[in-house]
């Protein structure tokens, strides 16, 4: 059952087609676009209509049923190994989430377990509608546990977007948000604009404000000073995946938002699913952090900013070490202060 | 005599009049403004046209000029009182700056000074011409002296623009980049892009792009993956205002830089003329921070970026504790881990 300050699901499925809401032109724009061919979705996810790493996924759980509809199964004897040069592009798609990975090889052990004679398009649709129903419901779990951590009235800080527009729906961080707001948790929410593809500006500003949650937005170098002089409770992020031993990869800024949290005595909250927990990485070094064009800095919105032949750095998710952060919240429980021992036991 | 590196000169005193380049529209076009009037210049300095704590002390200088200028001296007989509205209304132009004040302070000086039938306006803009030839100068010496503490080959990390744009020529940050660099001590510099105005990305890079100076830009919030991955040597920045104590009062974000270095092992220079420390300033918490509208965070170059309704908090500036502060490079010299002490004797 949807919950109040939940009016946002940015992924559908309707008529036979995966529908996104086309994130690069919010918030100007609430526009749809329909998808039927698994290259296409590739191409929406490297291009960012849709990002965040569980929104990611659930799309890709989407696009794997695409992948194979394409395939004509009832025609094509050969469709399984066929699917997997489809199924290779879109995990290339974008490195550094590792849902989108865990999406495509939970739908690959579905086409695994198939039965001789059995319709495959309508159970992996299945599946896809499940992994998109068990975010939404992950990140209701998460939210009601991180909520129990906040005082009343607390003030949070958040970067980049970790909301209902990075999942299936409801959010991990802006979950967290929305779920303390409902109980009168949160004050007043404070939103990094999130350079360069300005999240915070676009989306968890029109996000917020679309729930009516108070939000006001910063310029990410202004962090430190609000810290200083606000004394802000909680940092609260999302993550684009966590190492075995706790280290976090999110959004450019991250790292630098938890130094500052640490040397001001901010908390620092990490909220996600345990498809975000990669325990392949043993820590933050071996996450492939994925760099973009240096155009996202150079240009904004199209227009040109930097002269004519300046080049840019354009890393665009950084690692949080796990000693910097205060709590990892997943639908399984709450980590504090998160190293190999207490994930393994959690993952376990 | 003009220094090598050493092309641009913002601010200018040409057919009696005052010509500023227009910075707001840098780097897309060089356009210079014409200056009469005392108000005129007074908006100039508040919108911007003209910015960096030496330049508009330099700008208000000459802008003094045309204040007594329009009170006709040799008609009104009480110009000197009769002019104190319009060096009111000039020193109020920005409120952190102190150059602003300190250029103001010598120029009333100067008028308090003049004897029966002398001719004001000449003395007054020979006045000007050298606190400009002494800003310039000052950079020069500040540079010298700074570049001795660099080693070959150092990386460094600038925020905003402390270059000539932002002085009488030269730069103070960036004079001793151009300095170190005709030493062969500088094999990149990285610019935050410095959110929300963006000088490091419009002014910064077009400074060091006309100098041939390898630049790269990045996201101010990329700042501490870069002291992580790449371990620069130093951060080099301006100031607006050093308080007595050490503080460093400086744009938005440079705490937050300040912050990340010392966590890194990342040496921190200010570099700044006399002008800058105010006495007056017992510590940080006494300088005034500017707060700009809201509008410079909500859209970009006149384009809006966040939902309508959305509300943004934008301090221009921030106070960075002595503590975090290697070094303040004065024409005056070098001020090693500063503090009252050290700063008094530099001032004395």
């Amino acid at each position: 059952m949807q919950r109040k300050y939940d009016s946002i699901r940015p992924i559908k499925w309707e008529n036979d087609q995966l529908v996104l809401l086309d994130q690069r032109l919010l918030p100007a724009k609430e526009h749809y676009l329909q998808y039927e061919d698994v290259i296409d979705v590739a191409n929406a996810i490297t291009e960012m209509v849709v990002r965040g790493a569980p929104a990611i996924g659930v799309t890709a759980a989407y696009g794997v049923v695409l992948a194979v509809r394409n395939q004509n199964p009832e025609q094509n004897s050969n469709w399984q190994s066929d699917v997997e040069v489809d199924l290779k592009t879109l995990a290339d798609a974008r490195p550094t989430a590792i849902n989108l990975r865990w999406a495509i090889d939970r739908m690959r052990k579905v086409i695994a377990a198939l039965k001789p004679g059995e319709e495959p398009i309508e159970i992996l649709l299945q599946e896809a509608k499940l992994i998109h129903q068990q975010d939404i419901e992950a990140n209701y779990k998460i939210s009601d546990l991180a909520a129990e951590m906040l005082e009343i009235n607390s003030t949070v800080i958040t970067h980049c977007n970790a909301g209902a527009l990075a999942t299936g729906g409801y959010g991990t961080a802006l979950g967290v948000i929305r779920s303390a707001y409902e109980q009168k948790k949160i004050k007043l929410v404070y939103a990094d604009e999130t350079r360069p593809w300005l999240q915070g500006a676009r989306l968890t500003a029109w996000e917020l404000q679309k729930e009516n949650i108070p939000v006001k937005l910063l310029a990410d170098g202004a962090a430190a000073m609000l810290m200083r002089q606000e004394k802000p409770d909680w940092v609260i992020v999302g993550s684009d995946r966590i190492a075995a031993n706790g280290d976090v990869a999110n959004k450019i800024g991250t790292y630098n938002l938890a130094v500052n949290a640490k040397q001001h005595g901010v908390k620092v909250m990490v909220a996600a699913p345990v498809s975000t927990i990669d325990m392949g990485s043993h820590s933050g070094e071996e996450i492939p952090i994925e760099y973009r064009d240096e155009s996202e800095l150079l240009k904004i919105q199209g227009q040109r900013v930097a002269p004519e032949g300046v080049s840019a750095w354009n890393p665009v998710f950084d690692v949080t070490p796990a000693c910097l952060v205060d709590a990892i919240v997943t639908e399984r429980g709450i980590v504090k202060s998160p190293n190999l021992e207490k994930i393994k036991t959690l993952m376990s």
